[in-house]
């Protein structure tokens, strides 16, 4: 037998820690839910924050929950712009519908992934049309044939061999545009991938978002005009110029990044000319592309930028 | 005193009851946090069906917990794309960063709140840029001095007049874009307005949603190249075409939209051209565009689209 008092204590006792156990069991299931959606869908990490608000009562601790995925690592210094969003095994892409052509594609390097290649060759990979693109936008290789422009890769296909598949899905013609063949995709821009895969060598990790410009110029008139040709049934936009901004992350733990950004046109380009005549202000592809870089990151927290030689970015950072 | 086997099934009862009351407590403190950010933000609202389903034990009543706020009023027919959404008191606006003008704006317009115009004047409000807009892609009004084109509005300052606030959002220069004067802004484009404020005195609703079109022509290389000019310090895009897509409401409880579209080159245009003239198949919008309207509903769920006449819709569409 058991006296009142302790009846009502035990009772009472019980109510509380159930309704709060109750309480934690459904913050933790509702918030692992969350964390899923969070982490396979880019609009829904990019606005984590807001999500997390709604959670009042127990606290919420980020790392706990979030195993990081391949789209947050590649994503780490943020989203340039949200249109049409989407993710690949090995890259992240923002689809551009009215040109066909992404607004940017977003990699992460590093020197193991490039080196881990046993098996994975470009031959075996297919231009091929993504399905998951509304038939209204997607484009399909004969938008290519006869324009006499190179179907040109913006997540290059050598940068992605640790798997069959992540070489594959660089062929997806989301990730293509039309870039002028000789001169340019074939020299200078091959070029500037070559000398990026060459970064992963000496430093961490190199984060790479490559894109299309549509530069306007003065015309006769005076007047300044945007001009570009469009090729094939579906309208290609073809590119006036080609941009790529590079983050690399130094080997010290607790290092600043260095960044650098190039601007090539979209046409033949003199072999004599060193890649690092391209170097650009990353002020004026932002202008030009209606991008944001490195948001909430300062640009005084970078190691450096745009260093003038090769030996200057050896010799100074580590 | 309490018998042992009454007291251990109390606990046990109280334990399970708490348990489930602190689980749904917690349930709908969660919700209405999160519905809240779901009615504010349209990145949320977009995806809301997929942030529902973290809720897996409890129940949700969409309708209980959505108090429809304006813009899913105006957002009825779905979201053409979701590159920089941005929300204002009486519509809402996708912002073009690299082109410096809107990609879209929707409008809901009721003939209650066109008649509703006492003391709401468009000489209190003044043309200023929104300074939410990260500066690389602000317009200002000098952009547009001595351009030689009207600061046009999209959407227009004559559908907002329920309050000042409204009629002074208009002038926001996200919403304004470099349009030709005389015969275009001021004539043929304002007379297609006219029309569709005429619109709301017969029928329930009407949704206007109104954008650039920047369309590719022929060149005599035979090549088609889409160009446009750029003015201002800021090189605003004035684009080649403006769109309409009007979707109008029957009164009849139940029955289906009817559908009108416009495009209209940013030119001079006779004013003896009737503005049906310019009616136009919405997949030419669309595909030029890069937009999808009508997310979700089959065009065949249309009561029409695009009747020659305004007799013709009169007559049959209630």
């Amino acid at each position: 037998m058991v006296s009142k008092l302790v009846f009502a204590s035990a009772v009472i006792v019980t109510a509380t820690t159930f309704f709060l156990f109750g309480a934690y069991c459904q913050h933790v299931d509702v918030l692992r839910n969350l964390q899923k959606v969070i982490q396979n869908d880019p609009y829904a990490f990019f606005m984590r924050s807001k999500l997390y608000d709604s959670f009042r009562f127990f606290g919420i601790n980020e790392d706990e929950y979030e195993e990081p995925t391949r789209m947050q690592q590649i994503m780490k210094y943020g989203f340039p712009s949200m249109d049409d969003v989407r993710l690949y095994s090995d890259f992240v892409l923002s689809y551009d519908r009215r040109n066909r052509v992404a607004h940017w594609v977003y990699e992460h390097l590093t020197a193991n992934c490039l080196r881990n290649n046993a098996g994975v060759r470009r031959r075996y990979a297919h231009y091929l049309p993504d399905m998951s693109v509304p038939s209204n936008f997607r484009t399909d290789t004969t938008d290519y044939s006869c324009s006499g422009f190179d179907r040109g890769h913006l997540a290059a296909a050598g940068n992605h061999k640790c798997q069959q598949m992540h070489c594959n899905e660089t062929f997806y013609l989301t990730n293509i545009a039309p870039q002028v063949g000789r001169g340019f995709n074939r020299d200078a821009w091959n070029k500037l991938e070559i000398y990026i895969r060459e970064l992963t060598e000496r430093y961490n990790s190199v984060y790479v978002c490559t894109g299309p410009l549509y530069m306007p110029k003065e015309k006769p008139s005076n007047k300044y005009c945007v001009e570009y040709q469009v090729i094939g049934p579906k309208t290609i936009a073809v590119p006036t110029h080609f941009f790529k901004v590079i983050t690399v992350e130094s080997k010290l733990p607790g290092g600043s990044p260095y960044m650098e950004a190039y601007v090539m046109p979209n046409a033949p380009i003199d072999s004599d000319i060193d890649i690092r005549g391209f170097l650009s202000d990353i002020k004026i592809i932002e202008r030009n592309s209606g991008l944001q870089f490195f948001k909430g990151i300062r640009r005084c927290e970078f190691f450096g930028t745009n260093f003038k030689t090769v030996h200057e970015l050896y010799k100074t950072f580590q």
